[in-house]
């Protein structure tokens, strides 16, 4: 790189910007920033956020040039990379998402369950856009997206606009670290056998040194206490019965599989339960999200107001170490491997070409090139494959705003199932969600 | 042919033979038999039974003999076709099938629904016994299967044995007659582009002179009344709320996805609902079908007796005609359309190569070989692909014994879901059949 | 059917036409013809052979009415089956696309050889504008296209009209007809295990009764004196060294391969013996067709001019009963087998999806289906493979234009062989038939 | 690594091996070797280069001991890493192998040609029997194979042995290379997406800091002059007629498709130009090879016997750079892109799952994971699809000793085309080469 990059990131006032801009500084030597744009629609976020990252950047990485706008344009044009974060509809938005499944006995998850359909419908268009834009006025410009439901993004934006793009999720990534400190290694020196879609995804080998540490370590975990276990995840997760209940329902998979899965899958492996666990808590995580940022943001607003230190925020390092890394490997060239979601091309040879996947992939200047990660294991073939048609025809729907393709795709939910809920369901988010749906307008 | 054929009916004391042995006398000079040996465990069953059908038989179709046999090989060794439709541990075992799920709100069905797993389990060890009989004994003869889980008997027996074998469903049949009624023509006038699995098939259009009525008629019935629908269907149907729900569920199926289903995806389609109506009902078919046997057998003691013409029947008209057309298609060599299940050699691209699936295929003496069929519709395939990954899973374990694979293939299960749900079943399930599941013996 | 059939035969001017005319008086009952359009661009050729169809339908068939013309529009308005054998620049073409590779040394073949390349070029214009024209003046109508290169062909028709089209060739039919002789039944009795591109087949299997006869027929051939194998061929074999040439070459294939090939692939197994062949006889075929074409004319003129009963035609039996019973199958809706060139869809796995492909097929009122072929074997299989991405290249070729194009599809032909050649010999057709290849002018 | 590696040399004896050495002595901070096992049956070449190694050794690695043997146990058993550079039956075989196919007016290359096919069938039981002996004696180590045919032998030894394998050629990275020159950068910066099989391979682009650099580099080599072209390759290619001609037509192949290729592409695109080459030259080049290792040979004694340093020797830096960049990424872990001959698994979507294919692919101590390479241009794929149908023959007839197998493999190869040169061939080889094809005695 001859000079520094300028990066702008749509949905910027969100409480995990700080966490981001810390991942930037920590690497402003691999990866030096010029400009740092923070562009966000709700104006008082961006000015809380903007606040404290102008004082951070100002502090450790003064070369670097700080600009707040609520114009999207301007945050597209003058960038190399556009980081997208953005949610539709916001936090009131997820909640209807995830109650509404919830108040008719579903999984209320809001990629995962049901509200990731919701999210999606109303993310598509908005996402599709901003790529077209991208695409006429700064075309060599990288967007880097993970705006949830990821996967689904990425397949819309593949069918709407031509641009260079990788879409993202730290899952896979926060599985690393935490099975690089089972090992006592460096993330980075394991290689996980990965496929999968996004949030549903496992790992069937974990090399390091050239040997699959899985087998040996399914033994350990089997027999290791579990405060031992969740000790390694620290404290904040002994704290978190539903931090707690994940792992559980994770390890419990990989011990009767031997597949080390994404902690998604819990929601289609142990429904009822965690059915049982969301009751019991009452409220939505929408909810508790909303008291963390009403919190998170008045932290930050005392740090920018010259407070000292930060001493929360979101997102944490994994978060930020995957996205700068990838980052640095695109602007750097280094063809390292990232697990990401890409457009399959023979990949899975068990799904369409087209399809887009999450696996490892090579990641240099010229973007992410899948590995071949073959055929899948039988015992979550099946549902994999499922869940890549109900995201096809979700993609269908989002796009053209037709409800009978909307219709198909909920009916094809492993967690929806029956065509009367689908119904139900489908009528009460077009209700909930109308202006954020244009295209479905009669 | 030379000379008339000889006929074995494995489980041959079924309350179903009477009504096929009607089929072969109303087509005996398509395809003459020689020799019809009924075979069963159950002496008392035979012994009706088999009075009943000498009667019938020496009455209209003198010309052949009847052996009535408990002795497996010698209705194995004596036949150019072995039909078999057995029930391995009876409508007792099969009550145990439907009514652990149902005790743990889960469908109870018998092929579909979890029920199906369990009969799996205990069927295909015994299939694949007379299976490798009629390999070493009698290696020229047609095995005709059609004992539930059809599919999946298949799929075992295929991997197990090298035999001449087709396995057949009457479903596909009983959808072509009733089409054939709303379109006013004869079934075997119509074309049925049909694909999926056993009891998970869908035709996709219907060919009558060379034009797809399935967009006509899916018009007509959204404005046809209730009443004059069912009445396709016979007076029983309009008696019998089971088949009155049946039938409305395939029809709204039919009018949101235009296709036409197999009737036994209203299970996945419209669970909530058939839960309820199950345990309003409150026992369980097998419950059901065990007092329907109990007059039938009543019924046949009496026509054998000298009383007059039988007033009932099992299986219908449909099931004998599907049977003993597969046979004539096969005994003259006469290269017909049936839609059987067969190994897939690319017919369904998008499912394994080996794996059996439902189609229609030409039927003549060298076998059964599929049509093409193609890519699937993206609103089912998802649904397909993986019961047909459940499918594998269960053949795998009902062969190795393996509860690895047992509970792998269950929590694949659309209608089980939860591992945790899958655990308990199978426990249950293991628990309840033991005796019939010595491959699982520890 | 409620009436007889309206059909059109554009080309109808061809020495071939009389001995479909008598098809379809040998068939009439089984497919009665009310109208007979012959349409022809070359009004002597369309007299001569008009006039004696007219008597023969006239005598044989009164009912039918014959129509002449040189109007293809009224030919394809008026008709529910367009038969269609045109040969675009006529015999003198031919001669070029033959004698032009001869002269470098290589096959100079119609349809195999690089002849068939020039053909394709040629011919595809046309064909489109055919097919457009029927999609816009009688879209009900069927295409039945005969005319060579007929996969290619196809190959064009599919990618630019959407028409109710089949495209057929006698060889396979030839080769049942032959091996029925052998086995000593009809040919109907037969089933082909078939698979491949046009002229570029294989038998794997033949069934009769059930049973395969090639293993039994492979041993027989290899003792059998070889004037007695000519002999089933009738005597014109014994006295044509060409037809014997290519009888012992088919028979040494099939003796060494076990695969019963079409006799065109002699081109691909003996090229150096069929060069010297060619360079004996020192003129082409397309000279020697001439020929008989003119003494053939001469016999219609006489018989039409009230001559005795015609003592020669081109085409026989063979070719006459393919196409009407392929008519008769379409009109009927008679659900047959015939081996003809469809869309793929997953017959055979490993050609592409959309891939025009020769296999059986059951032909009724909706068209034809493809047969699944399954995988093809390894010994033949790169083959077909070459010859199927040469095809997709010369119809873009074709379609296109493009001589960057066309010089890949000839660098591909597996009789080509090095791209120096495919220049001089693109040169060469470009310059030779510049008048035919407007898509081409630069 | 705690300690260096232990590297054996079968086929030590090479002249290739000090090139080699040279290799180990730049490298040997990034990959330190402590003993150097170099293995040979031909005892005097073993004596000679082994005299040349050791000299080089003790003088620049000297912590490294180096071992000459005849004992091929002994070379396996005391490795870490088993190079494999063999060549059953010696020159002598190899000229038979190029003039035996001379003769009869075809390509007669060790690899591509016919040649190629002599080589496998003499080569596999060979290399089959190494890697057997590795999985008996020590399965923990890796065989890094280059002998010829390297595809095919890998192809054999994925059939036979369960060993941990990588099969390397150097034609990718000396494509690399010169790629680099002509960029003006380093080979390392250069990602080439590249496909095909060994010795038939492509880069369809080649990415230079995220762009490709084909389309420019073919507008420019189509200017420049063919003198300064040639001057990127060094002196010795403008004196050596051989060398500018496979240059000249590589350059062709690359202007007008626009795939840069494997240089042997020349011997299926130029057939015809290079038969006659080689008649003009006259002799084979086992017999050019022969001169040269002569002279080497008398080279490497006067260096041995403490004459000045090397001044010539074969292979050159790019084959000892691939080779121990290979060994590092392998030994240290590393992750690196190297294109290598690995299982396919969905790579190359229309070539077998199980085929061995020449693709990029990560490298690190669990071995080389392809990348996914996609769909292939139709322009090659038939050619790569006959090629591999035809390496599959041969290997499946060189394990088998199977005649039929070896005529079907050999009829199927592109540059033999016609079955009774094929017979031909096949017999001559099997007469010449007796003693080396123990498989194929009767």
């Amino acid at each position: 790189m001859d000079s520094g990059l300028r990066v702008s990131i749509l949905g910027g006032g969100s409480a995990y910007t700080p966490g981001l801009i810390e991942g930037f500084i920590r690497q402003k030597n691999r990866i030096p920033v010029d400009r740092l744009t923070l562009m966000d629609i709700d104006a008082g976020k961006l000015r809380t956020v903007g606040a404290l990252v102008t004082a951070m950047v100002s502090d450790a990485m003064p070369e670097a040039q700080v600009v707040l706008t609520e114009d999207r344009g301007e945050a597209i044009r003058n960038a190399d990379f556009i980081l997208c974060q953005i949610r539709v509809g916001g936090l009131a938005a997820r909640h209807l998402d995830e109650s509404i499944p919830m108040s008719m006995g579903l999984i209320g998850q809001e990629t995962t369950g049901a509200g990731g359909f919701a999210m999606a419908l109303r993310t598509i268009p908005v996402m599709v856009e901003i790529a077209k834009e991208i695409q006429e006025t700064n075309p060599s410009a990288w967007l880097i997206n993970y705006t949830n439901p990821t996967g689904l993004v990425a397949e819309a934006i593949k069918r709407a606009a031509s641009i260079r793009h990788i879409a993202i999720c730290d899952e896979p990534m926060i599985l690393q670290e935490a099975l690089a400190a089972f090992v006592g290694t460096q993330p980075e020196k394991l290689f996980l056998d990965y496929f999968g879609l996004n949030h549903l995804g496992f790992a069937r080998k974990v090399f390091y040194h050239g040997s699959d540490v899985l087998p040996a370590l399914r033994q350990k975990l089997q027999v290791m206490p579990k405060e031992q276990i969740e000790g390694v995840f620290g404290e904040e997760t002994l704290k978190d019965p539903k931090a707690r209940m994940e792992l559980t329902n994770t390890l419990r998979i990989f011990s009767e599989t031997g597949l080390l899965p994404s902690p998604y899958l819990q929601y289609y492996y142990y429904t009822g339960e965690i059915l049982k666990h969301q009751q019991e808590v009452g409220k939505t995580r929408a909810y508790e999200v909303m008291e963390i940022e009403k919190e998170l943001l008045l932290e930050y607003a005392r740090v920018a107001a010259g407070g000292k230190r930060l001493e929360k925020s979101r997102g944490g390092r994994w978060h930020a170490d995957m996205m700068i890394g990838l980052l640095a490997a695109i602007a750097n060239d280094s063809r390292e491997v990232f697990i990401v979601n890409v457009p399959n091309r023979g990949s899975l040879p068990e799904l369409p070409y087209e399809k887009i996947i999450e696996v490892p992939a090579i990641v240099d200047s010229a973007g992410a090139r899948p590995l071949a990660m073959g055929n899948m294991p039988l015992k979550v073939k099946g549902l994999i494959q499922s869940v890549a048609a109900y995201e096809e025809l979700t993609v269908q729907a989002a796009l053209s705003g037709s409800r009978s393709k909307a219709l198909d795709a909920l009916a094809c939910h492993p967690l929806v199932g029956s065509r009367d809920t689908a119904w139900q369901l489908l009528d009460a988010y077009l209700d909930a969600h109308e202006r954020y749906l244009p295209q479905f307008k009669r």
